[in-house]
This record gives structure tokens, sequence and C-alpha cells, in this order.
């Protein structure tokens, strides 16, 4: 058997109940924390609570030669990630391998930043649109830097029909977690290259640490958010599109953001 | 201060063990199920895992004399409520209303259907487009009865745009919770007097009891789908847009859904 358990947003107590139960009777516990991760604790502290070992699987353990996958054949194996579980496409695969292999399959669902950042920014969960990732540039063959303009496209086909856009961050194993910041500014310089004025009047709302004790909501026109200091990661980022008079009152005093957005609500 | 909790999806053991330590240490421990409710569950039982007694607040508790609201400016009141926390407007807005009385509000995240349904299905969060509503048809003044056409609308927009929709069913508390048969029968009924073909060819993909030990999650052409047996509620409902090989896989290994949409994917 195959467990799924979703550890929630930010640290070792953000398990539920229900999953902190499956991990203990697990005879084999398995994590990744390269899709997600959790920045307020550390596998230490997950051993600690669980009375278990975490074995922890890089990209390759679990995309190529998932070995570890037989010994769900006959044992009870959990397999841990960030968030809520499956949300990642490796996740289905891997799920669908193990059916193959005729092992049976559980999920134990954990709070998704998805659901989250509805809350903390007050943005109604059924006025977004698709969802968008920002990359990390990378260098061309011919040493050209190149910046995604997907994420700018969506954010405009979204605004088009009203609806706000959340945007995922890049989590690099070298460059790192890509911060609120850096995302504004690669936005900003898609905007100046392609000059549809989608990014230059839109106001911005960075989350920063959501789900700890103080998480950080700022909301702002893109051009100044992207000097706000939101502090440690992991940052998230949503372009709001037509907002509701008491989505603009819930950013204006929730998230400090400028008065002037109560004038232009629908 | 009044700390927003979500309890997650099915039962009292969906809590983090951050949202169980808060209740325990709550003054006063309040509760709304009418946006949305835990069918594994009952505020007895909750009562016995929490140690505290539960007040449940009608409708009219929380939207218009918020007289228990107040207090929270003295004593560390919980507010707990299905799902994620804070994903309903009724919710923001008992939160605007707290901090205009400057009592401070704290969110504690749990797992929430929107994201539960990715994991269920296979289907991916960022080609979700806008999601929707399906409410019960009501009696017009001239006795006509009234079916919304925006969520066939709003299937229609994300289609157009090769996105999935996923559709919240009604909970009424006369009516009862909406099963995904009826919500399809509804979409039907739309399809035969528009015309447009979107729900005539549609897959769609019901989920009953997420979170619970056997949630259901079957896929099938609307038509047929509307027959299957789900059993008891909660029950969603997605209708998949454009899919790409791993979902349409998905569909019809986890949720024996019709081989013939393996061909048609991206």
């Amino acid at each position: 058997m195959l467990t799924f358990i979703g550890l929630g947003l930010f640290d070792e107590y953000d398990i539920s109940l229900k999953g902190l139960e499956a991990v203990r009777e697990a005879d084999l516990v398995y994590a990744e924390f390269y899709t997600s991760c959790l920045m307020g604790t550390n596998p230490e502290k997950m051993e600690k609570l669980y009375g278990k070992k975490v074995h922890l699987l890089s990209r390759e353990d679990v995309e190529q030669q998932p070995d570890w996958l037989d010994k769900a054949k006959d044992k009870n194996v959990a397999f841990l990630t960030g968030g809520d579980t499956m949300v990642s496409t490796t996740h289905v695969d891997l799920r669908l391998r193990a059916e193959k292999l005729g092992i049976e399959t559980h999920l134990i669902h954990g709070a998704s930043i998805a659901s989250a950042v509805s809350g903390l920014t007050g943005l109604q969960n059924y006025r977004f649109g698709k969802s968008a990732s920002i990359p990390y540039p990378y260098e061309s063959r011919r040493g050209a830097i190149i910046i995604s303009e997907t994420p700018y496209d969506t954010i405009k086909q979204n605004s088009e029909l009203g609806l706000h856009t959340m945007i995922f961050l890049d989590i690099d194993k070298d460059k790192g977690y890509m911060t609120a910041n850096h995302a504004l500014e690669l936005l900003l310089e898609v905007e100046k290259r392609r000059g549809e004025g989608i990014m230059e009047r839109a106001v911005a709302v960075g989350i920063a640490r959501a789900g700890s004790e103080k998480p950080v909501v700022k909301a702002d026109y893109a051009e100044s958010l992207k000097d706000f200091d939101f502090g440690n990661p992991l940052h998230i980022l949503v372009v709001p599109g037509k907002l509701h008079f008491l989505e603009a009152e819930a950013l204006v005093k929730l998230a400090a953001g400028p008065g002037k957005i109560m004038e232009e609500t629908e």
C-alpha cells in the first residue's frame, strides 16, 4: 500500500491528525521536497514528531528509478510532500506506476497554497483563471538570456476575462527559491518588451510564508511592489483582475494596498 | 483574538495539529457549517476530540448579528469551517469586521476541495480555468422554473481555452446537498435549450466524499455519468477541457473513464 500524504504549508504541525496517524503506522516513510517544501521545519524535526525515519528522495529517485516503490507491494509505505498531495504531475505519474504494479494507493490531503492564497488575500477563489508559473531565465545556446513570456500571456488572457492570476514561482536546486520581487522584475521586463500595458498599470499581491504564524501579504502597483521586502521564502504572487468591492477592501485593509483600487471596483 | 481554522475535508481527524492546538487553547469555539460541512463527523465527535464546547452559528449569526464577534475583543476565539478557511466571501467580510473592531485575526489552513480535486482526478491544477457553481433551480414570480445558464457559459469559455472547469454544487438548507447527477441533468437541460454542443460530447468527472477512506471518482461522458451511483454527499463535478496524455491516462485508470479519451489528448 502506498499512501500519499500532503504535509500542508509551513511546518511539521501542518499535517492533519489523519496524516500523522498514517505516518506513524507506516512501515517505511519517504518524502520529496523538490517540487515544494516546508520552510518552517526540517527532516530532523519531522522525524522527532513522527517517531520514524524519513527517507528523502531526489528528483531522480522519484521520476527515474523508483526502486523504493517496489517495497509498497508488500509493505505499508507513506510518501510525503509539501502542500496538498498529488498536485504535481510527477505524483500523478508515480501513482499510475504504483497502480500498474498492483499497489493500492490512498491520498491524505493537506492544506494547499492554491486555496490559502484566497484566504490570505481575500480574493475569491471562483474569480481566478488559469494559473501561471514563472521559471528562472535561462541562457540560450547563442548566449542570449531567455525570459519566458508565457506568464505574461496568461495574465493578459485572464485580465481580459476580468479574472485573477495566481503565479507559482520557480524552485531551483541551484538558484534557490524565486522571490516575488524577482518575479515582478521579470514580468515588468516582458512588459517593456511587449508594451501591451498589462503589468504597467497592474496591482499585484505578494504573499510570503503562507501558513506561518506571521505571513506577509502586501498589495501594491507592480512597479512599487517589486521593491518591497517580503523576507524569507516561500513567496507567491497574484495579479488580480477586476476586483469586487469586498476584494478591494480586503486588499486595502488586510494587505496594505493602495486606497485608489477601491475606486475601480465592479 | 479571532483565529479562523479550516477543518479540512471529511471528518474531525482532518484538522491539522496546529489547528487542534489552537482550538484547545481557545476560550470560545464557534463553527459554521452552512457554507460547507464535514460529512464524516458531527459536532459531538468534534467536541469530544477538542475537549471543548462547539457553538454552532447559523447564517444569520455569521452575517447579520455577529454579537459573538465582540467576545473576540478580549477573549481567544476560534472560528471553525469546513475545507480551508476564509474561502467563502462571508468569511472575508467577517474578518474585515473583526479588524474594524480592533480584533487581531489569524488563519490556520486546512485541506480544500479545490486542490483535492486535482489530486483525486489527476487533472493538473494549472490547467483549470474559472470555477463555476450550480445553484438549485428556482421558481420565478410567474411560476416558471429558472435554471441558471452561468455554469454552462463558464464551461464553454474554459473549454474554448482548453481549460478544465471545477463545479461546486449547491448546499441548501431545505433542498439538501446537490448530487453530481442532478448537476449533470441541469447542464444537459441547458444544453438541450442552447444546443451549442458543449455538454453533448463532454466528458465529466464526478467526485464523492473527497477526504474519506474511500472517495468515489468516476469519469464518463456526461450523458452516461448522470446515471452513475455516487453514493452519499458531498459531491463535486469537473468538466475537463483539453487533456494531456497523462491526465487522460489518470482518468481512464484511476477514475474508470472511457478508453476513447486517450485518443483525443494533446
